[in-house]
């Protein structure tokens, strides 16, 4: 899985606390991602604090590889993706991460994403490094997303570029169950069931006065047949009329 | 702008750390929401522990209005999603939450998005309420999105979503006419619907056998949260209702 091409690496830059690495890396393998890469961790590595903080990810930081520079970092990546807030100097494209999950998914060889410190964020020489600055664009008055979070939306936007996509890598990703989509009854059944309706309802003076009544029940109809109901609805709302037209108890 | 209609309410369901409410409030601030809401907060409200963790999103925590009960807290809104990961026994369609930044930024009316405590999650008479259920597709076999990384994923796909279609549906986009236009009755308005059957069934034995009481009135629920009735559809159906009441004539 570490081979994918597709999947990207995640580089944290000279990241501060080990309890960052850890929500980092659980929040790469929410989203399947499982190539971590360290540069230069402040407190070394391994950190005490990852683990705990991973919820679980235990793999993805034992699988972790530590480096001096992020040049060398990347030295096996094709794309690599500078992760800033801040302009810096450096002329290169600025995209989202939805188009960095879109180049990642559809551009062959290895993608690398850079996050930098949590205070300070990337250097100019780590950013003239990348192809391109991913930025998120967040509220211009509080930016303030913490790495974690970081982490996930471009975790997030990649998986969800590689199932929009069709990726044969996406095969182990949950896709939301639609619900057993049962189709809308039949006419014949709707029909039915308006009129039992207006069985009920006719007696009872309801589609008065006669003037009236054609678009009073028309009305009925549209209402009922705005849901598209299917068979299993429509006859439980068959038994909630059946159960109507019975006296309440101690009227019998 | 809390009371744009365009933008979600964020409603955290009996959040149990103020230090995860700090963060939601800072996850959606980043992208410029800023209307919160909290039912029954487990260690009351406001907690001290809230405000550093929300690193300056202090507006939002200020804003933050306290509801017993999820219903309640909804009852203003048009359109309530559940967000969850796991099935609820509970039928509805389940969507992702870039489907739901589309929905939020083209639907009128009031949108609100539920989030679980932190342990369990939602339960399902909170789920009940909502016409759809958010699920974040994540890794099967690693399902450990946090409180705060949820939030700013919804939060997050919605400011995509008003990018990407905010200029588009304000400008662009045909008119619908009047009735077209309408949006789904406030919950509040829908709860009621729903009271007056069950005040109509109950007498008439439609939820017995007490043990299928529950089940019985999620299903009813249900049925009856599908279309999306709008005001006036709800009027209609109160009016049916009433009518129902009333004994058929030849036997007053």
């Amino acid at each position: 899985m570490a081979e994918d091409p597709n999947r990207p690496v995640i580089v944290l830059v000279r990241p501060q606390l080990g309890e960052n690495i850890g929500k980092a890396a659980r929040a790469m393998l929410n989203f399947s991602l499982t190539e971590l890469r360290l540069v230069a961790p402040r407190d070394g590595w391994p950190n005490p604090a990852a683990g705990p903080a991973a919820s679980g990810a235990d793999e993805v930081l034992a699988g972790a590889k530590v480096f001096d520079t992020t040049a060398e970092a990347v030295a096996d990546c094709q794309h690599v993706y500078a992760t800033t807030v801040r302009k810096r100097g450096v002329t290169r494209p600025v995209i989202g991460p939805d188009d960095a999950g879109r180049l990642v998914v559809t551009q062959p060889g290895r993608h690398a994403v850079l996050f930098g410190p949590e205070r300070s964020g990337l250097e100019t020489e780590d950013v003239a490094l990348a192809r391109a600055i991913l930025t998120i664009p967040i509220n211009p008055e509080f930016g303030s997303l913490n790495l974690a979070q970081a982490v996930v939306l471009v975790a997030y936007e990649w998986s969800r570029m590689a199932r929009e996509l069709g990726a044969a890598s996406t095969a182990t990703l949950a896709q939301p169950t639609a619900e057993e989509a049962l189709p809308p009854a039949p006419q014949a059944e709707l029909d039915a069931l308006i009129a039992h309706f207006e069985a009920l309802l006719a007696p009872r003076g309801y589609f008065l006065p006669e003037t009236r009544a054609e678009a009073t029940r028309r009305t009925l109809r549209g209402i009922l047949t705005k849901p598209g109901w299917n068979h299993l609805e429509v006859r439980t709302l068959r038994g909630v009329l059946s159960a109507l037209e019975r006296p309440p108890r101690g009227e019998e």
